[in-house]
């Protein structure tokens, strides 16, 4: 059950209605002054303040379940700032104890490897949960990848590897997701950006983790995105003149955006992306692809992240090997 | 600091080998018979019991931490099921004791509406987290999207809305989610399906939140998705011949589907994805969509769910409702 303590009385009826608003709710308000109501349903009842007090008694949690409440929703919502007194209010509890919960949390938190608590002191100061992705973990992914890309049954046409399964299972985009965000200091980053279409997944869920919007760059023109940015580039693998559209609406001018994708061979496309973001006034902040091929070695954009490199297939075997 | 303790002799060799392929890991193992070996960066040190014991006994983590510290991982993963030795073993402590963590902690997480623990019992079992999205937290996701939806800058042309903002903003992407998810039993669904482009990031993160493998439709043939099943349909707005296409690798048959998309007119292609799935010997469990136009009210499908209502725009305002 949550609480809302209201200090002052004549935003009560607002609360009120706007609670009365949800459904199955059960909700309680109350005041300094000792009135106080509380919803159950559809109904509000007013209560007397020893009713209220002697609620708010019972509703105090042990301490393991307080500070356990405390990391899940800070966890759960990776950058994501959170005041101090949300959780005083949500909990209730002062502020001051919240503030030890986090520092006992947090010591523990970086020793055991887990994540870390950045807090920011203030009016505007808070605290958001960085998940943690260390070195042992990246190069355990990368030997997954490997171990998991090496299967001939992969082998479309040509060298081409059927590569899709891997941004379709949740617990291996997870992890390739947290393992590009490792690459990168988070406060440098304003979006995360790809091109349709096998990209969506893995910088969906990276723009997730890293709390920053989404960008998809499109290959067409398509009537719902409205007012649109388009720019031709000549594609080197085929020598085709190619399209990129993004909506102007997508990005803010003077932001860093970070290019994930899943592929990258000679860097056409990921060099085209950088010429559309500037044309919008934006800086790449990044380039990350989960697969790199090892030729050429000469690419059009130099400074790039990978997790795998792919060398072809020799005597019936995909040669792949961590980055 | 991590400890995995090892109750058997012949697979030590083994797990240290595991062990030291990784980088900069601090791992200690150590067996009953009182030989324990310690890894630091990539050298493996053998030390005596005494040492590792006291380490051991350093080790162990204040109830508040460890409680902390398993919810944040059940709760990361939704619908991933953890053995209770797992826990046991990650945080040096027996079995029955975090049987007993798990209990108290169930106990509160109904109560306060955080989620709720399920536990399988047996060989096989052990605990997952299932998310909170209660009827309360829809009526506020539904009020929300129609208080943004509601701007007249999202008007593009005829009566379409801009709408893929909502889809790009990772935290409004959690609640829709996980608003979906609500409506149905997850044990009744095997994979999350959409058509692609702008249904991607939708269900993304609710095949993240559910667990379950994702599955791309795509609109025209795609060289990397290999051999794949085709399927034409008359597109029921435009008239025209339409191609679906889907993987023959993405989805197992005798599995059931839930089919997620941002926006429903006539529920053709809805109609169409059904038929194809049918013809890959599987099951719609579900169809869901963020928006549904209110007409036409006979739809070429009928078991759906939906966020919110769009009317189409009359003197100038969006008319956009909760479903």
């Amino acid at each position: 059950m949550r609480l809302i303590r209201k200090e002052q009385s004549d935003r009560l009826s607002f609360m009120i209605g706007r609670l009365s608003r949800g459904v199955e709710t059960s909700v309680h308000c109350f005041l300094k002054t000792g009135v106080s109501w509380m919803q159950e349903g559809r109904r509000i009842i007013k209560l007397n303040t020893k009713t209220a007090d002697s609620k708010t008694a019972s509703e105090k949690l042990p301490k393991p379940i307080r500070y356990s409440f405390i990391l899940k929703e800070l966890s759960e919502n990776p950058y994501r700032q959170f005041r101090l007194q949300y959780f005083a209010d949500k909990w209730n509890t002062s502020k001051s104890t919240i503030s030890e919960d986090l520092a006992e949390i947090e010591r523990y938190l970086q020793t055991a490897r887990e994540g870390k608590l950045l807090t920011t002191a203030g009016a505007a100061g808070g605290v958001m949960f960085q998940p943690y992705f260390g070195p042992e973990d990246l190069q355990r992914l990368k030997e997954e990848l490997c171990r998991r890309l090496q299967d001939t049954d992969r082998i479309i046409v040509g060298d081409l590897l059927y590569m899709n399964d891997l941004f379709y299972d949740p617990n291996l985009l997870e992890k390739m997701s947290k393992g590009i965000l490792s690459y990168y200091d988070l406060s440098t980053i304003d979006y995360v950006a790809t091109i349709e279409t096998k990209g969506i997944p893995l910088a969906t869920r990276i723009a997730g983790l890293a709390n920053k919007p989404l960008v998809i760059i499109r290959k067409r023109t398509v009537l719902t995105e409205g007012t649109s940015l388009y720019k031709n580039y000549t594609d080197s693998s085929s020598g085709q003149i190619k399209t990129l559209t993004v909506s102007l609406k997508a990005v803010h001018r003077g932001s860093r955006v970070l290019f994930v994708d899943d592929f990258m061979r000679a860097g056409g496309t990921a060099n085209a992306v950088k010429d559309l973001l500037k044309e919008l006034d934006t800086e790449l902040a990044g380039i990350a692809v989960v697969m790199v091929t090892g030729a050429p070695r000469q690419r059009a954009i130099d400074n790039y992240q990978a997790l795998v490199e792919y060398d072809g297939v020799r005597d019936g075997k995909i040669r792949i090997t961590p980055r």
